[in-house]
């Protein structure tokens, strides 16, 4: 067997780093900020029972293969629930995926080739690092900070690039991005879109959770910025339901011009043929059904509840210690530890404690800056929580 | 936007040939001998209602997110039904895929880099042979004769290839193959394990259809073979619940060494981070209610039917005009034409009196061979084969 090569990144492939922390989770008692969940609390298993039922009384519908674009009705639906969230478009525009993960990856195969130089905010969610990391590409930072990503260092640094470090693409999430929790402002949307015009890359906008807002909506997407801007828009975005409805439908979708979303349909051809037609007809189903809507309030208002139960007892536990800016909606509180603080001694104390969370070196695809930490506050309760805070400043006080 | 530029593969991507049908399919009155879909008719819906209410009477096992290689309860299952087809394996060897296809895809993923030599069967099911194209391998053919892959032709192959030729897979349907319609004899399964040994490379044992049999059970798989042969077995099998419960589901699977498992999983985690929980708990439902069994018995009787209209009609319709060996089991019928009819003006003709299949080029990576075609007989009712086998008899006497 080991006589037979793998393809090369797949020599000594690394695996999720969130993976890594299983062992940790599976300790008796343990209170984990470490998951990127949503809570199980909040799934609707009801209102999806009796979706599942409507969509398998329609066998044709949701047991035989479907169209590879994803099924018309589900489009259509899709279509609508982005024109809520201030995106004008249509049925054709979307393209279902399995999971918002399986959009990322179509586009990294139609568009990256080992070396393609890619520009991706950091903090930045792990996998789709990972992604990135096995196509080879060279994958350039680009900072966050308090009002999301920095587009004044952006433009600086796409102003001092060498021409072959021009990005094709730049990966963001701008709403409650995970692991940051940041907002990008509206400003920040529209220079990011007229950098990309004048630039020629392409920005991926990753938003699986802008509905759960906490107060005030986010601003429009970066997507309908770039409808505004002129005919050629430069933004694909992404999104799914695993937030708002459940994960365990691996329901996500695209929405981009036509010669990229035709590509990328033949890139799903033979990576799946098409997005399970059961899960497709639930949620259609279930967002015909009327109670999307109560679901994700339900969801903000405990999300809501769960980060300042977070919040007041970080302040109250660790004190200095920790310094975060509160996050506005999303699941994701992140924390950067003061300089003082030995941050693999503290991870080590924090798992000794009985709490556990993501080190920060897991966000970043180059060298470790393992100074902050990513606090899941949507699997725990409250009462874990508080009491994981109280562990957490036990931890920093060793 | 098109100053882009997408991955080479992608810069002109072909499609699935037989999406090039759809046109034709949606005439009003058309017969189509040319899906490859199991029989809606065949799908036990009921069964399937009650699967999903028990699934989602566990939201946290059917929402949530779930491990990448599969549910642990689903990957038992699987492993079991393995068992029952002459397999010895346990859950760790199983990986849960999005279809099968997916299983195909990720092993593409993990070996195959631009240039490298790939054996496939030919004919060959289409959506392999484009997995292969666009990660850029080098596609050689081992033709497929009335007993399935012709391993005389294939160790002279591998006798006469250059170093650099040699394949690191080879790709099989040993049932019932997707076109050809033949079952691989067990003595050419065992001196197939023995030249993957011999040389070197591993062989993916493609393994929808073998449970569709309409006498004897298929030969014990390729694999089976490959565990008898040592410790290191050469084999790689994938199969599916897409031909057997629902395509639907979108639930196959993969068993491999921990290896190549290992690395699959990796591949999956960027994939679509894991094949929807829900589909996974209605199908390990489904398994555990016991209608699995009869579920297949009522496919084999109906295809077995279905595929006796076909030939009994084909010879009374098109007589010598059309030559095939009679397929023991599987959805398809693979027919050559007598070497002086046009295979694309009979193709026309055909459309036009309304019967469509698909032209045998789809089915080989290199130079169109046009002169077979593939008949599928799962989909059009008993008196639909008849109707279309008497257009097709109308068309060659054109």
């Amino acid at each position: 067997m080991t006589s037979i090569g793998f393809a090369s990144s797949y020599i000594a492939p690394t695996g999720s780093p969130i993976r890594e922390l299983f062992p940790y989770l599976s300790r008796p008692g343990m209170i984990s900020f470490a998951g990127g969940y949503p809570s199980p609390s909040l799934f609707d298993a009801e209102g999806l029972q009796a979706a599942a039922q409507r969509a398998l009384a329609d066998p044709a519908g949701s047991l035989q293969y479907g169209a590879t674009e994803g099924t018309p009705a589900l489009r259509q639906a899709i279509a609508q629930l982005c024109g809520a969230r201030g995106i004008a478009c249509d049925a054709p525009d979307v393209l279902i995926t399995t999971g918002s993960q399986q959009a990322f990856d179509l586009l990294v195969r139609i568009f990256i080739e080992p070396g393609a130089p890619v520009y991706v905010e950091t903090p930045a969610y792990p996998a789709a690092i990972q992604a990135l990391r096995l196509a080879q590409a060279r994958i350039h930072e680009v900072p966050v900070d308090a009002e999301g990503l920095d587009v004044d260092r952006l433009r600086h640094q796409l102003e001092t690039a060498a021409p072959a470090d021009r990005p094709k693409l730049l990966y963001t999430v701008p709403n409650f991005s995970n692991p940051s929790g940041t907002l990008m402002t509206a400003s920040r949307r529209q220079a990011l879109v007229q950098l990309a015009l004048r630039y020629g890359f392409l920005i991926i906008e990753d938003d699986p959770y802008g509905e759960l807002h906490f107060g005030e909506q986010a601003p429009p997407p970066v997507y309908a910025a770039g409808q505004a801007a002129g005919k050629d828009n430069p933004v694909l975005y992404l999104s799914s339901l695993s937030k708002t409805v459940a994960p365990g439908l691996r329901v996500g979708w695209m929405l981009a011009p036509p010669e990229i979303l035709r590509r990328c349909t033949v890139a799903k051809q033979v990576t799946d043929l098409c997005t399970s037609p059961l899960a497709q007809a639930v949620a259609l189903q279930y967002l015909a059904g009327g109670r999307y809507a109560p679901t994700v309030e339900r969801a903000r208002a405990e999300y809501g509840r769960r980060l300042q139960a977070l919040t007041q007892s970080l302040r109250a536990e660790a004190g200095d210690g920790l310094s975060f800016v509160e996050p506005k909606g999303g699941m994701f509180l992140w924390a950067a530890c003061a300089p003082e603080v030995d941050a693999s001694r503290l991870f080590q104390a924090a798992v000794d404690g009985g709490v556990v969370y993501v080190p920060g070196a897991a966000f970043y695809p180059g060298e470790a800056k393992a100074t902050a930490m990513r606090l899941s506050y949507a699997t725990p309760t409250v009462d874990e929580i508080k009491e994981g805070a109280r562990r957490l400043g036990w931890a920093m006080r060793q």
